[in-house]
């Protein structure tokens, strides 16, 4: 996927459970950091200033996962992230996780466009929208 | 639901995040922890001793989630936990959480019964599969 | 000490590290929850309160831990609170914490009175100013 | 400080708090992965192989912080770590962070040499003795 987002994140000591595998809360912070490294990587604007200037951010509101393999610590993992459909207010940023040739995880995040002062959802301003159809993972 | 397990979490003050609600994977850690009360409430093992003396644990391999309505700091969330399907190895907890009369999150998490020593499947012991199919919600 | 605050904590699967004892950050986010529940419990307005209505918060500017003994999964944490000094826009809460017999944490924390619009200190208002010099310990 | 170990940490949106800054607690958590850092990076071994492979960690047992200046979601946070102090089996390691040229905090952990079978403290290791003296930061 040549329009994909590709960004890496380091397991640490803190993030494993007494099971020695990454809490899997943690793995959706993960998908978030990378879902944040994809705005100031490929779309455009980065996060915090989407948040804090444009007073705009994308809450999740439908989760869909598979947890392949666990993440151990002292994993790095490569995360590919993209973007499966954009509606008129609402986005799906899909991600995929591995460690090596090990699949960690599949996961799919329905996020709704929100103006973060009411936290009412808005239309995706039409400069984002383009970026979000771009990022489509299909070429 | 009768047959379900009720329990109340409270929403912290770090468990926010700058958009003043609460951050969705700790809503993931919340759905953890309300799968570890119904242990010691309604399963009859406290899940430390389950993992720590049994060397047994629930790893989650897939989930499917709605966030329904954004959790604000000062909330306690009232979390209702039951199981839909009991498989030979593998069982579906359910989750529901609502602030009052809001519902905030439906959440299905499949879980795999492990070996925490060898991190391989293995049997759902039948003590244990007898309180988790008591667990049905339906009644 | 009849005149500090007391709450239990219960020690969560996701709260511990691959050593299996709780990692010491989260041990500091213990102490905020105890914190939280000190408002409540103690100093007449809720914390939530307190933060989102009179928009006042307490963010910490110096802290001094012993940390004496693990806490464990499954383990229940008593906490101890109380306020140690309490200057004209600066208060030093104190928490200790015990499993059973067992002292885990001793720890000190300087807060200061702020005004969470601007991030800046303000006078202790009076009526908490009372209420955090009864929390004083010593009876 | 030409033989201390610099390492630069994002905060990301889940860390800060309703405040719209770093929740105190996540700082303890950056200062844990500047040090797991200062591991790979300046003394000869990966943290995720001295516990995982070699059994020994170094659990914190003191810890006196000043926070000097609040951090934001957006701030990239540059950490500085170097050892004040190695005994026969614990170490001082302290931390400085800044964003820009302000500084957000100074913190010093005092952390005991342990053998994580048996949780136990035990010698530092020779080899791993002089690469933590030679960690002074003082040239």
């Amino acid at each position: 996927m040549t329009n994909a987002f590709q960004t890496s994140i380091e397991v640490r000591f803190g993030d494993c459970d007494p099971a020695g595998i990454v809490y899997y809360p943690t793995l959706y912070h993960y998908c978030h950091v990378a879902f944040e490294e994809a705005w100031g990587g490929a779309l455009g604007v980065r996060y915090a200033d989407l948040c804090q200037r444009d007073r705009i951010g994308f809450p999740t509101v439908h989760v869909e996962t598979d947890f392949r393999h666990p993440a151990r610590y002292g994993d790095a993992l490569d995360f590919t992230v993209w973007v499966s459909r954009v509606g008129a207010t609402s986005v799906v940023f899909e991600f995929a996780a591995s460690a090596g040739r090990i699949e960690v995880l599949r996961s799919s995040h329905t996020k709704v466009c929100t103006d973060l002062d009411t936290l009412t959802k808005r239309a995706i301003p039409d400069a984002i929208r383009a970026r979000l159809e771009a990022l489509d993972g299909t070429r």
